[in-house]
């Protein structure tokens, strides 16, 4: 199973949202997530484009294994999610992966023609979209990349989060 | 926390039985587990004494890591458990954990005097007894210790009934 996303840097969250319900996005909720990116004992993520996230949000924690983005324009990857518990952390450290940084943000999800729109505010990098989908990766793509064009987004940005962030922190080193 | 346990190979699972029900051990349930024992992509925990565990049972399935043994006579390791989903499977597999042994066996649990006790009959290596309880060690020890004499078990077992069908697979070799 394919994850079929993109993303976008907006200015500004307000104009974007007032689109996406006035095209008929149903808002679905708001919540604050907080991720936590491992490294690997012995393989090096940043090479084999690879990550593994733990997210806590509400009262619930997620554990992520992403495979290598395999599509040039969106961040389209394999991806295995499972809840999980928070003791997922001190079996991940026993098993010799460390914290390599933390993500938190801020997100609205709306669902607009079978597509998730997550409006995202994140703490030290600004406001983001991201569209996704899952299953067949043509015709996902194509709707995701209609509705991006509706919504006016360009400048696709494949990185994630985590290393936007890893990327400000070695400038200012 | 830690696991106290110990372990002996018996030549019969009826008399003991018989003796824990007469002592009032308390019959819980009997339970088929499927155990999968995974290696770590760059640490022989062979020679850290460590192990990952996927248990199959009914229809849920755990994670455990269990951390070297700290005790001579025991199995006492600090271990951590967690219920996950099938999928964790295929996750550890993404990660260059590779499956390393598979173990089989049917289960019955009782409690007697606050301990764990558990009957096993283990596909192709025999009959075992487990006394088990967590919190501080000498004080778990010495009920376990004293229940085993009581029981007139001997010949305590250190080893995993992965480690015990793994070196049978090497004698055979």
């Amino acid at each position: 199973m394919y994850e079929i996303e993109i993303k976008s840097r907006v200015g500004d969250l307000r104009d974007l949202e007032n689109r996406i319900r006035d095209l008929g996005g149903e808002f679905k909720n708001e919540i604050f997530q907080e991720d936590f990116y491992f490294q690997h004992p012995c393989r090096d993520f940043r090479k084999t484009d690879e990550a593994l996230r733990i997210r806590k949000e509400r009262d619930e924690v997620f554990i992520t294994y992403k495979g290598p983005r395999i599509d040039r324009e969106t961040k389209t990857r394999a991806e295995i999610e499972i809840k999980t518990d928070e003791k997922i952390i001190d079996m991940l450290k026993g098993l010799g992966f460390t914290l390599a940084g933390t993500v938190k943000k801020t997100r609205k999800n709306y669902i607009l023609n079978g597509l998730g729109i997550s409006l995202d505010s994140v703490e030290n990098l600004g406001y983001f979209v991201e569209i996704e989908t899952s299953g067949d990766l043509e015709s996902g793509k194509a709707k995701i990349l209609n509705l991006a064009g509706i919504l006016g987004l360009k400048d696709l940005e494949r990185r994630s989060y985590f290393e936007m962030i890893g990327e400000i922190k070695n400038e200012h080193k």
